[in-house]
């Protein structure tokens, strides 16, 4: 069984981040909270969740697995108004998820979780150097190497962080001291990643969220940040690309 | 002759209104007032508009009949500023209408109004049930059924009023309960609609309108509302789909 | 040699008043300031930009000639926030110009300054009359004739300034007396212009300035205005079109 009550706003949120990867996916519930781990048909970017039942206003679940349709279910939420709250129940008789939006109750068909790409294992790595800004200059720089290419460099150097991109005309370079971030965790680091992909998770990133952006050469990306005060979490995992001369 | 000034607010609200239906429309002056009938090229909507000389800031008529482009006279009224006025008049030798929209002077060319789609019979109908709600839940109702499907039902059961559309996967239902709408007729009824129309409709109804909605049994819908603070009213009238099975 | 530094609005204001003609242009820096001219592929519209030195928060300039790609400039010059500055530094080596934005440092390529259309020369014209007016104003004038028509009539007749425009079917006059504009040079005065231009051109003008149009009979009109409170001017010539009967 499962029945829960959240806000919509941190729902929303929560499915918007791994919406930005992946349009369907398997939310496996147990009686902590719910888990979500996907990752592209490209196998380029990996997203997971964790929603504990602290970030719930109510929550009751035995263990469980539902395949959710998130296009969908982003459409049902935006139905919701600021502050307002969802209640969400699966039907185990018609085998679909109940939510009741303000007065509105909406009757969302499930999908046959062996149909949805399997959930990736994480990797352990091993990202020495890593920085901590906010949503807005995250959002700002992505926009900004947007406008000359399809790349964009990460990097830490000493207690700098940096982004670049190169187009096939123009450069855009930008930088930040220690002063001028969150936190650094300095070091060496520099990596080459498909826009794309930044693009869409800077959109599903709010302004004033604090993302973690953890680093090394020639390695994948870790980007995180807390949802709901901090009783959830998403985990972006970005594989590079190999600088071609 | 026809020379009349109005709220250009009033005015714009006034066509489209029936321009949600109808592209053109014919407009009969008399000295009472200003009276539109149109039914939609397939038969299913009828809307007819009512606005007494008091909705004007002046008004003189004779009798006339003319044929009106709504979308043209649209675009010249969205030249208007906020609270800004219109004034009009019927030039009988170049037999166009001329609009004064605060300085701009603006010739509106008319139809013949023996080319515009007969005007139709209102049919007497028995609409035993009603409801009474705000432009706002209308709109949000409408927006919920659209998520889902083409049709929604429309009902009252005992003294609540519900919508419910249901799409090829997902299903929505809204439910008000006496406490809920503004006022009720309780009693029996419930009807499909396309949901086509009533978009157009809910475009043309402002947030803050008390709309009134007349419901029986697999029947047409009465929705109407008052323009003007009553020197006006829009009524609709929305032939039922049968539901098959 | 060429080092300056600018309020990002001013600059933006002053090549979105060229881009509204021209894609590309040839940037004329002297040691007083910065001065554009171009003339579109039609050869119907000119445009003149003049920067003084007074206008920029530091100017330091040898003799030199930029090809800029407008564009490129506007799309990165987006990136600043409001009432930020911009840095411009031409790199002799490397032959771009680099752009500091807020901590963004972005490196646009130049253009072959002999690959771009070559100056106009500018005619001296003797425009009898002359009407000035806010930025509003021509704005909601443009939007009206683009309501109707493809082509705008300008003129001044006594001391009154009038545009008309006319379409298949309808027509849209505006009049102001001399009450209404800000100033007038009062004659007689009609030309009629292509909408296109005078469109481009109203988007490149902010709604508090005050435009100057001179005119004469089926001649051309000059549309000027003022940058960085009179440190710089922009200024239009656009050829008429001979009226067919």
């Amino acid at each position: 069984m499962f029945k829960a009550k959240i806000s919509a706003d941190i729902l929303r949120d929560s499915i918007k981040s791994i919406s930005s990867i992946v349009d369907e996916a398997k939310f496996k519930i147990t009686d902590s909270g719910i888990h979500v781990r996907a990752v592209d048909p490209a196998n380029v970017a990996m997203v997971s969740l964790e929603l504990t039942s602290a970030a719930f206003d109510s929550f009751e679940a035995t263990e469980l697995e539902l395949g959710i349709d998130l296009v969908r279910l982003i459409d049902a939420l935006d139905m919701a108004e600021r502050n307002a709250s969802v209640i969400m129940e699966f039907n185990k008789e018609t085998h679909k998820l109940q939510l009741g939006i303000g007065g509105l109750s909406y009757t969302l068909a499930l999908l046959d979780p062996s149909t949805i790409r399997k959930e990736p294992k994480v990797p352990q790595l091993n990202l020495a150097t890593s920085v901590k800004i906010d949503g807005t200059t995250f959002k700002r720089l992505v926009k900004a190497a947007e406008k000359v290419g399809e790349y964009i460099t990460l990097g830490i150097k000493g207690d700098s962080f940096y982004m670049e991109a190169e187009g096939d005309t123009d450069r855009v370079r930008f930088e930040m001291t220690r002063e001028e971030v969150i936190d650094i965790v300095p070091g060496e680091s520099r990596s080459l990643y498909s826009l794309d992909y930044l693009t869409s998770i800077s959109k599903a990133v709010s302004a004033s969220t604090e993302l973690t952006i953890e680093l090394s050469i020639d390695y994948p990306v870790n980007i995180s940040f807390n949802l709901a005060e901090g009783k959830g979490s998403v985990k972006y995992l970005l594989a590079p690309r190999i600088e071609s001369e």
